[in-house]
């Protein structure tokens, strides 16, 4: 088989087998076929996109490339849940205990964040003594004793989607959506869950802008998911504006806590909810009307926080942090209000920007080895659709540095678009799938 | 100006600036850019094409990165040809000395064949004594005397060019119009003629397999040629059979005397006729009637043969050759008649498959460094639309090793498509521009 052939063919707008595509790919990480010919093919792929067929080969590939970490020892009905990652999104930290609550198993691996914000182990790690780097064999304990823990994944993943992922990002070949869908279910897929659910942002703040490029990242994934013989689900959500109100590590912990007290934004419970009502459909435990009570009632009963604190003690997290956020978190030395500089209504917010906003302020990283400030973000007051005075307060501003509050001030106010016209609120969910 | 959105802006459909050209083509030679890189913007070129003003620069950025030959300091409108390559094709030995002969500069130099068949320097070097290699000053002289020289091309011409090309020879890349016309060009600039005249070749023994990909082609390296302040003209003609009779190289060279001496075949003397009007059309020697008969003189008043005598003695060759072309040129051991197996009328002939036959025979190269036979080759009796009987000769074989004429006769059969219904012949020249 000739590596000139393969992308011949896909340049013709033909399918790849899976035997050309393990030649090409196992190659490119052998370091026989070189790096010139692999991406002269993904830009053939950028144009002339793949088949269901394809996209479930190509991950099977780069799956096969790497480690893959066996559940089947633990105890329960396995589940995970991806979300393509989006400002503001705590919901692993709502959807866990919720899930974990109910008797299904949350053994969840997450990587730190690598966009403007940081990720769910961030997030964790701003809680006093909270430990994300187990050992597997705690982790599993932990797991089977709980019914939940979340750790940083270690593990040698997919490397050929790591090396495939490097040329992309140099090639100008990353935005497609068999290569977007590939690239995330390989990683996916080698965690052996029994049954995963996807939340596929789109908007401002999210990868694909628009709705429909959600929807067909979402039915691209669910495809690849059946293939491989996963029981599946996927939302596609907004993420038009930050999810919650807070962003910033020690903010969303805090946000999550009072979201599973039955106190937190509307916005965050009703995700965090549809996404467990799915999982618990997917279990099989209950049939919709059920799973709608189920999933209420462990927030509103109470179960669901204290499984919150079970888990935070195990993983060595101070327990104080449920009943006291306030004292036990790391607090900003300071905190601004940021004004409205006009009267009307919140038309637009940049979401992205207000990642960039927090990221500036020091809650996420512009480089892999950044340190993360976990006490520091931003919680927005208005959303859109909102009513604005001109001097009312938009946004408050978390910060530890003057001159990095002023820089991170000055995004915030651009990411926000007035109107004096009213606007409609976005909707939350899209699509359930 | 980064390499990335050089790509992306490729990728997007919109053109790239002579600055992002220069920037990715020159890094590309000096080994700044990387070839991932490179491969990448290739195939987003192979699908979202290039402007004219695209092209022009490319050209022009890769006929900088080398030498050019100035041809100033000589004598008379000096003009050149190209041909982009078919089987049979000896218009420039037929066509020098025509032009030479009305008094215009005929100053080329030329590839050795790449292709299956030899170039025309392994053509002229089939005449015993015939020296291709020649330094500049004896070049120059020669031109200047006789009006017109051969010789091997061993300048530094768009190395730019050499290096992407073997790129796109890797990454199924070549065939995009815009890349093959800056690749001629680039090195036809390189050479400083002041007119220019370009044989675009179309059907099964040419690299345009349709008219309208020829067409196409023509047009663009015309743009770049005008955009260059060369006088140009380009005609598209037939290559869906070889032209003339005779494939390989000493039998080229007879066929091309035959026909200086007006007893050649009628399409090589046509196609030769209407580039070398052209020639004299945009040299301003004549109006369009005159430049007819001005030709049709040249070629039978003898002035044209007498110039190929001049020539050929000029670079050493034996003048003999041109009376008794017979007894001078070296001969093949072997000479068999292949017979029609069936009766009817030539239907197609797969030009291509001739000159794998002729190749086969050692008439051309399969590797670079291949050596070449110049007595072997094959006689095409019978072509497109022609009457055949059974058992009638349609071919004769010239071979010095029966094991090679038992394969080329295979292939040259091959070649050969039947009908009982009569068939057209095919036009032989589609445009003149």
């Amino acid at each position: 088989m000739r590596i000139y052939d393969i992308i011949l063919k896909k340049r013709n707008g033909y399918p790849n087998t899976k035997e050309e595509l393990q030649a090409l790919i196992e190659g490119y990480v052998k370091g026989d076929v070189p790096d010139y010919q692999v991406s002269a093919w993904l830009m053939a792929v950028y144009f002339n996109h793949m088949t269901a067929e394809e996209r479930s080969d190509l991950t099977e590939v780069m799956l096969n490339s790497g480690e893959k970490i066996d559940l089947s020892h633990l105890k329960g009905v396995k589940v995970d849940k991806h979300s393509t990652g989006g400002v503001g999104d705590k919901v692993t930290l709502v959807l866990g205990p919720i899930i974990a609550s109910l008797g299904l198993t949350f053994a969840k691996l997450s990587g730190r964040g690598l966009g403007h914000t940081g990720g769910t182990i961030d997030k964790l790690e701003a809680i006093p003594g909270f430990r994300t780097s187990l050992e597997k064999e705690e982790f599993f304990s932990i797991v089977n004793r709980v019914g939940m823990a979340v750790a940083g994944q270690t593990a040698n993943v997919a490397p050929a989607d790591k090396k495939l992922y490097a040329l992309r990002d140099v090639t100008a070949t990353v935005d497609e959506i068999s290569l977007i869908a590939s690239s995330i279910m390989s990683k996916k897929l080698a965690v052996g869950s029994d049954i995963i659910v996807l939340d596929v942002k789109t908007g401002s703040g999210a990868f694909m802008k628009t709705v429909e490029d959600a929807r067909a990242l979402a039915q691209a994934m669910l495809d690849i998911g059946k293939r491989h013989g996963r029981k599946i689900s996927a939302v596609v959500s907004d993420m038009n504006q930050p999810l919650g109100t807070m962003v910033g590590n020690a903010l969303e912990v805090k946000e999550a806590i009072e979201t599973l007290k039955g106190n937190g934004p509307a916005d965050l419970f009703e995700l965090s909810r549809v996404i467990a009502e799915r999982m618990v459909l997917l279990a099989g435990i209950a049939d919709s009307a059920e799973a709608k009570s189920m999933v209420h009632e462990a927030v509103f009963s109470g179960k669901a926080l204290k499984k919150f604190a079970e888990f935070v003690q195990a993983q060595g997290g101070d327990p104080k942090v449920i009943e006291e956020p306030e004292s036990v978190l790391p607090k900003s030395r300071y905190e601004f209000e940021v004004r409205c500089p006009t009267e009307g209504y919140v038309k637009n917010i940049d979401a992205q920007e207000i990642g960039i906003s927090a990221m500036i302020l020091g809650a996420g990283r512009e480089k892999k080895d950044d340190h993360i400030d976990p006490s520091v973000g931003i919680k927005v007051l208005k959303k859109i659709g909102d009513r604005v005075e001109k001097g009312e307060p938009i946004a408050v501003i978390y910060a530890n540095d003057l001159d990095k509050y002023e820089r991170a001030k000055e995004r915030l106010l651009e990411a926000y678009e007035f109107s004096s016209i009213e606007t409609l609120k976005p909707k939350l969910i899209y699509e359930v799938y």
